[in-house]
C-alpha cells in the first residue's frame, strides 16, 4: 500500500455519497450528462479569497493567475472576488476580457510575448510584465505605432529564491525577468520613454507549503523592490510580490497556514521605506485559490486482476489528469487523494489497488497501490485538487478521446 | 555544454537552410502561414515503410498505431501504405474509418474501452483486442444486442517483458490484455460464445533500441502464442507480436538496425510451430514509423542573459512538444536534437544556451545548454523527431496560445 494525500477539509460525504458543493457526485454527473467530469465549486473559491482577505493585510490587492483554470465561468465570477487577473497569453487576454475583469486591472506576464500579443494588451490597456530589455523595445514601438501610452511593469528575476518551491522562479539564471541588478535600468528607460511605468513585478517561486520561507521572500521581495525604486528614483504604483502559496497535495503535505504570513507581511509593509509609502501591493495566486475546489470524477470501466494485483480501470485518464499521473513536473510519482465518490468514507477493502486511466500506456496511472473501498464497474472515483492544472494543463487530444466536461457550481 | 540526440540523417541544408522533403523551412512556415509549425515529410514514412518490409520476412503485415501521429491527411496517405491501422478510441476508430481503411483491418486495444466505444466497434466491425474476461462480456452482449457476430482478439499481458524498453508493457502485473495464464480461456470462451475469434495481441514493450532483446521477445512472443493456441485447440487467425521498435532520441541513442530483427523474425517463423502454420502475423508500430518524420519549427521571440546564461525563447513550447521539454515519461530530462532552420550546419558560437518555450513556467525547456550557432531574434529552431507523440500528446490548451499549425509534404 502506498500512502495518498489529504483529502480537502471541505469534503464530506451522505450515506456513503461525496457532496460536492451540497450536491451527490452521481447526481452532477446525471446532470453534466456524463464522464469524466471536473466539477469546480465556487463557495470554496470563494472561502478561500474571503481567508486570503482576512488573514492578509488590507492594503494588499488580490489577483487570479487564470492559467491554473481559464474555465469561462469560473472567471466570470472570479473577476468579481478579486482585484485584477494575471494572463500569459494573448488568449488569456481574450478570456479575461471576456470574462469582465477591466484591461487596467490584468497584467500579462510570459517570457516569449510574441509582436501580437504585445500590440493586443497595449491596445487594450492591459499591463504588460516586461521579461527582457528586447521586450521593452518590442512593446515601446507597438505603443508609438498605436499612438497608446503602454502601461509596463518590469519583471524582476530575483536574486534570491524562494526555499522549497515545486518550481523555482527566481534566484539564478532564470528565463523569467530581467536580473535584479539591470532592472532599475530598464525602468528608467520606459520611464524616459514616456511610457506608463506601473512598478515591479517579483516571483520567486511556486507550490510553497513552507510559511516561514514564504515570510522570506515576501521581506526580500519588499527590500528589493524598494532598492531598485531608489535606483530608479520613482514610487512604483504597484509591487506584485508574485504567489508561491502551496497546495497539499501528497502524503506528508501539510496544509499552508497563512495567517502568519499576513501577520508577517503586515509588519514589512507597515515598516516599508519611504519610497514605497505609497505604493500598492498585490499577491497573485493561482493554483491556491482553486485547485482545492475541483473534483475529477471518472467512471470505473473495468475491475481486472493482474498478477495478483488488481486494476481499476477509469474512463478518464492523464488526457484530462496529466498532473496527478505524475507526468507534469514532478521527478517522483505521488498518489493525488482520491476516493470512491458512491462510496465516500468507507473503510478500505483488503488489498491496495491501481487506478489506471483508459490510455493504452503504462504512464497512465491516477492511483498506485491506493487503498480505497471494494471498488466496482460503474462506480464514480473522485480524485480531489483538480481544480488547477487539469483540463487545461493536460494532453487533452491523446488517443483521440473526447474533452472532458466541465462544471461550474455557483 | 550539454549534448543532444542525434539529427535523423533524412535532414541536410542548402545554403545554410533546413531542407525538409526538398523545401526550405523558412519557405514552408510562409506557406503554413505562422510557426509553431509541425511539418511531417511523407518521403521519409514511405522510405520507413519500405525499409521494414525490405527487412521483414513476407509474410508479416504491418501495421500503423496512429496515436503515434493521428493527423488526417497523414493517415490517409498512411492508409494506403501499411496493412492495417491499430487505435486506442472510438475517436481514432473514426479517424481510421474516416482516413479509408477498412474496417477488418483496424484493432483496438486499450485498457478502458467504454460501452459506446466497443459498440461502435462491433458495429463498423473492426477487430477488438479483449483487455480482459469483463471486456469480453460486454463485446458478446453488444453484438448479440446489434445481431452481429463481434470480431475480437484476446490481448496478452505475456509472462516475460522486453527488456531495455522505454514503457514496459508486458511482464509483472500490468492493466493491459490477460495474463498469460488466464488467456486461453478467454479465447475458448468467445469461440463458444460465437464470436470471431481473430487470435492474439502480444506487446511487450515500447521504444527500445536494442536489436537481440527485440529478437528475443519477438521468439517469446510466438512461443506463447503456439502454446496458448495449442491450449485452445485452433489455429489463430492473426497474431500481433506488437511493437518496440524505438527511434534515437538522446544523446548515445543508436539507431536501431531492423535488420538482424527481420533475419530472426524469418528463421522464427520458418521453424514455427504447426498450430501456427496458417496464420498470419502482424507488427504494429507508431513511433518508429513517423517520428523522423516530422520537424517542430518554432521562432525566436527573445534571446536574453540572466546571470551569465543565454535564453533563447521561442514562440513554441511544452504545450506542443511535451515530450522534448522532458515531461512526459521520462525521469531524466534529456536534449532532444535540435538546430537553428535558418542557420543549418553553421559550427557552434561561444557558449552553450538553453532554448526554452513562452509557458510561464520553469518546465517548459526544449534545450538545456545546447550547442548552437549564433542565434538570433526571428531565427527558425528545428527540433526534430516531432513526428511522433507531439502535437496530439501535449497540453494544448495550456496558457490560452493557439494550436500549431501541421503540415504534410506530400
Amino acid at each position: 500500500m502506498k500512502p495518498m494525500g489529504p483529502i480537502p477539509a471541505w469534503f464530506a460525504g451522505e450515506e456513503g455519497m461525496l457532496l460536492i458543493g451540497g450536491c451527490g457526485a452521481a447526481s452532477l454527473v446525471d446532470d453534466a450528462g456524463d464522464t469524466p467530469l471536473f466539477v469546480y465549486d465556487m463557495a470554496i473559491m470563494e472561502a478561500q479569497v474571503r481567508r486570503l482577505r482576512d488573514a492578509m493585510p488590507e492594503a494588499l490587492d488580490i489577483h487570479y493567475a487564470i492559467k491554473a483554470n481559464p474555465y469561462p465561468p469560473l472567471l466570470e465570477r472570479m473577476a468579481t472576488l478579486v482585484d485584477g487577473f494575471d494572463i500569459a497569453s494573448g488568449g488569456e487576454l481574450d478570456r479575461a476580457l471576456t470574462a469582465g475583469m477591466a484591461a487596467d486591472h490584468i497584467s500579462f506576464a510570459g517570457p516569449g510575448k510574441r509582436d501580437d500579443e504585445l500590440a493586443a494588451a497595449i491596445f487594450a490597456g492591459a499591463t504588460i510584465n516586461l521579461e527582457s530589455e528586447g521586450e521593452a523595445q518590442r512593446a515601446l514601438r507597438f505603443a508609438a505605432e498605436q499612438g497608446r501610452t503602454a502601461r509596463l511593469a518590469v519583471r524582476v528575476n530575483p536574486d534570491f529564491d524562494l526555499k522549497g518551491s515545486g518550481m523555482r522562479m527566481g534566484g539564478g539564471a532564470k528565463p523569467f525577468g530581467v536580473d535584479a541588478d539591470r532592472a532599475a535600468a530598464l525602468a528608467r528607460h520606459v520611464i524616459d520613454a514616456g511610457a506608463d511605468w506601473r512598478g515591479w513585478h517579483i516571483f520567486a517561486g511556486s507550490q510553497n507549503l513552507d510559511a516561514m520561507a514564504i515570510i522570506e521572500a515576501q521581506a526580500a521581495t519588499i527590500a528589493l523592490a524598494a532598492r531598485l525604486s531608489e535606483q530608479v528614483g520613482v514610487t512604483p504604483p504597484l509591487v506584485n510580490l508574485g504567489g508561491g502559496f502551496g497546495v497539499a497535495y501528497f502524503p506528508g503535505d501539510v496544509p499552508l497556514d497563512i495567517r502568519p504570513i499576513g501577520v508577517a507581511l503586515g509588519a514589512v509593509l507597515d515598516e516599508r521605506p519611504a519610497i514605497l509609502r505609497d505604493s500598492r501591493f498585490a499577491m497573485e495566486l493561482g493554483r491556491w485559490l482553486v485547485a482545492e475546489a475541483g473534483v475529477y470524477l471518472t467512471r470505473v470501466v473495468d475491475v481486472k486482476q493482474s498478477q495478483g494485483e488488481t486494476f481499476v480501470v477509469v474512463d478518464g485518464g492523464l488526457h484530462h489528469q496529466l498532473a496527478a499521473s505524475g507526468n507534469f513536473g514532478t521527478v517522483v510519482r505521488r498518489n493525488y487523494p482520491i476516493a470512491i465518490a458512491n462510496h465516500f468514507g468507507a473503510p478500505p477493502a483488503g488489498d491496495a489497488v491501481n487506478v489506471v486511466g483508459c490510455l493504452c500506456t503504462p504512464i497512465d496511472r491516477l492511483g498506485d497501490k491506493v487503498a480505497l473501498p471494494l471498488v466496482a464497474v460503474g462506480d464514480l472515483i473522485a480524485i480531489f485538487l483538480a481544480g488547477a492544472y487539469g483540463a487545461s494543463a493536460s494532453p487533452m487530444a491523446f488517443l483521440g478521446h473526447p474533452a472532458p466536461r466541465e462544471m461550474l457550481l455557483d
